[in-house]
């Protein structure tokens, strides 16, 4: 059993890293922390997780002591330091937040000044597909953003073949985090939806650092009336003409033998993912215009927080990556 | 007064026909029919419109001898010969179904072969915006289809300065119809979003037939768990690059006076403009690639359907178009 | 036309009263004042309202020099002192919140001591269709809260024949106000429900102020992932067996020529109530029991808030009742 | 491994079933069978439950070879037959329909000419906190109706105690089944409530027969907008006065030890039990009245129909009651 911790229990996918480590058959759940909820049991937070355990102030040498890992799951700009009190204290770590996903230039232009640009080059991006063999070797793991995560998947197997890409992506409110605003409000959300933040979104900065900077990339979020879910329809203008036929074979083998991607013949709708670590992509080709198209639905909690965070865990510890998951 | 008859006022888009023109202060609503559900009153199906009288099966003799126009409302193929009936007896005709929309090799591309091609030379693309003179001057004018009302909003303006176009669309589910089924149980749209019909939805149809067929357009819808309203999201690649200043004024001119288009400073969402004949319109660049976007929100039953085709009518019939829709 | 200002126009009562009231033909919205949001335009706030004036902070004779009457909508406590001003002015006024609509010692036992008791004598309770002469005769009038609305007319008729009533009530959101906290939030409300309040909700002053303290009243509200509408269920225990058609009977009796209540013939549905300021009430004996039953729907912030303000206000000023509201 | 087979799967409820059974360590799923969708996959109609496996047509004797127990989902009437075929060649059946629910009368009363009257001595009803011994010695059980389940578990501690008894019970759209038809449309329920059989539901049958026809029981369904969770919500007029103490004692005598029932300190939400087997349960007394109050939560389609199924038969198959729902 490998003993962890979960910081930031008391946001939306700490809570969901909690649930996740304390029904993991090879993880001992020792210690929860949150901030403002110090104090408070996690299930009254949120009875349906079941997770009966106080929520503690966070002090390094205490987690140091309980924990051989963690899940790192504060805001971006507060994580950095925590996780660099971990690392140096032995434990591996995988950080939920922005801070170590992209260059320190490209996460300079998008967020804040860097709190420990020194840690960026130990760290992985955590999209299992895309980068499996470096996460088994890490002992500091980013988990990718919501968006980047389907949007990359839907991309991947197409990155040669893309000459221009549009992602038209939709989420749930849960990814708008715990924070109560008028933004997050039931009166504003439901009956409605609307694209945001199109002039640039930060998860940007992750599509850029995977995909690299020639690859003309336009995304555009919209907030949809759901709660866990979300939707990255991806378009893609091709360099030369390909079939339907051709486009799913680029997947198969992209994505043989993945245990948590879901190749579908029909388009797939978020609520066949709901609550679960896959991701569900359907890729075709426009017949009027042979555009490519791929759409890929993830739990944005699951697939594109926490789910994905344990999934990166599971190798940076030699487990099996569906530990825990399924 | 101009006597006006619904036919197909038990569906939903007929019902808000029947509403809008029964407190409508230069119409009089002498008569609804319905299909299946004649000798109902449309009360009793929808209590929320309050027209409170009997829906009548449909016979055009007396439907001619009550009204002087009418809003046709049937499923497309079944309005085709209805309207030809109507057209006979000197009535005025808003069609809302599709039968009249785009040329007969479009329409029997799409639909199926058409049942009364001779009426299509009289027949008028009924969006207001882009063709009202000869609305003005018709008798037979075909609604446009709820995605087309909001994408050609969007893209209009901008038509001359596209050379590529991809239109993620999304609507409630009231755009489905009052068919029940898989598609529209609660149990399936609810905390659900999917996109459908990918390799080519009928809609394009009148998208090419307004947009000419050199633009390539990529057009994708997509069911969202919402009643009523339908967000268009356009991304235009310009043929030469754009500020976002350019493309507002380019938006500022082409709907300079119009009474029911909005043009907002932040994205629309949908319940801004939930049970009005608006079309509200954010257009702007994307800074990181210099793509053009404009998001339009429409209620799909109102300037999506019923709406516009009063507007319509009021033009029809010489009225201010603004009657009985603000 | 009567110049009318909204007080407190930026939460989701007071905006509603200020969209009733700018489309009122015989009022005239000359002002309209928030307190954090002052200097926001209340269109920026709530689009759908189209309501495109500025929020002013609040000046008692500012309001006294532009206005002859107030509806004001500021929270309970907030509120008395405003209506003092107002009054001593000499404007009548409708207060939307609890300050005035029950004698001091019940409002101090639910709510806190009260600002202004020297007023409560000349405070009429606004429930339209139990106290419409002495609200012609008003310059003060207490809106009704939103479950107390539903919950009276729903129980008003069996007064005398009930011996014990359970008044089972669930709301929409909007019930709860602006304020963005956990209740609130999407993802507490989404595919959830639940009571609240169960120890005692202070609506329930109206109830045994209106209804006296001899008849046993349990009230428990619920929460319902709606946005707009309010079903009150009351289940009432006769003194002595009546059948149906009795029951029905003393309805009718109770609200003949009552513009606003709708007697429906199947149970109500909040949706047939929406954005109305219909109370549409189902009544009838269940079999099993002989227990006596009636179902009241109405829209919380239309007949439940600022629908029945305005309805109050139209009798002050000696106008008909549905001015500005069908 | 006991072998198992799912009738009826392409439902609701039967697809929960197949669902459990395919992850329950003791149980091998062999076998699943539907009427209108026989030949289709159960992922193609479900891709949420992800059982790769083809719904078969019924024949009673291929059942009986592949399997040693059957949980039986057809609609009440069509399970009948289903059932007696499967007893006669030696298979312990789970019904979950209403036909082995209630003594002939009582089912010839609210449904119709009983098929197998025969059978219903044997039959033993299915809710475990009240049956358990004889369900572990049954070779046919009835799963209880959802309403029951939840109405029953709030009534039982109260029974000897209640005088009076009122249960507003509030259901998500699933517990109306995969029918496809006006009331389980997304454009009727969105946005909406209702009550609904308000002359009486058939499930107040279950009622009846548990508690006694003694007692009075006011029992009315109500529909609300969510897809799973039910909710009831029972007011007891108690036959002497007693403290919420004394209440929750009754609640922890009744309860205690029970693997699926959760007392809680707060009313408890339908989120909070979605997709678990357990029954949440907050029971209190109202301090204005002294009524007895409590409120219970459960996943219709889980505690009310398939979790509590395998709850039961886990206990017929000699197994841990909790096995394959925690």
């Amino acid at each position: 059993m490998h003993r962890v911790a979960v910081l930031g229990a008391a946001g939306f996918a700490g809570a969901v890293c909690a649930y996740i480590a304390e029904r993991h058959p090879s993880l001992e759940l020792t210690m929860i922390t949150g901030r403002s909820d110090a104090g408070r049991r996690l299930d009254h937070i949120y009875p349906k997780y079941r997770v009966r355990r106080e929520l503690e102030s966070y002090d390094p040498d205490r987690v140091a002591e309980r924990a051989d890992a963690a899940l790192v799951a504060y805001p971006h700009g507060a994580a950095a330091p925590v996780v660099e009190d971990l690392l140096h204290r032995g434990l591996k770590v995988v950080d939920l937040s922005a801070d170590f996903r992209v260059p320190q230039e490209l996460y300079e232009r998008w967020y804040q000044p860097h709190e420990a640009p020194g840690l960026l080059r130990r760290s992985i991006y955590g999209l299992t597909e895309t980068h499996r063999d470096e996460i088994r070797a890490a002992d500091l793991v980013a988990g990718p953003g919501c968006y980047p995560t389907a949007a990359l998947l839907a991309v991947w197997p197409l990155r040669e073949l893309a000459r221009d890409v549009v992602i038209d992506a939709k989420s749930g409110v849960s990814g708008a985090g715990r924070g109560a605003n008028e933004t997050t409000h039931f009166v504003s959300v439901a009956e409605n939806m609307n694209p945001y933040k199109v002039e640039g979104h930060r998860h940007r900065a992750e599509l850029e650092s995977e995909l690299g900077p020639e690859l003309p990339i336009t995304f555009i979020p919209h907030l949809v009336p759901i709660d866990q879910g979300l939707l990255a329809s991806a378009y893609v203008t091709p360099a030369h003409g390909v079939s339907a036929q051709e486009v799913r074979d680029l997947f198969r083998e992209a994505y043989d033998g993945e245990p948590f991607i879901e190749l579908a013949d029909e388009p797939p709708g978020v609520r066949d993912v709901r609550e679960t670590n896959i991701c569900r992509i359907h890729a075709t080709v426009e017949p009027a215009t042979g555009r490519v198209m791929a759409f890929a639905a993830i739990d944005n909690l699951w697939k594109g927080a926490a789910g994905q965070a344990v999934q990166d865990l599971n190798l940076m510890l030699g487990l099996d990556e569906r530990e825990g998951l399924v």
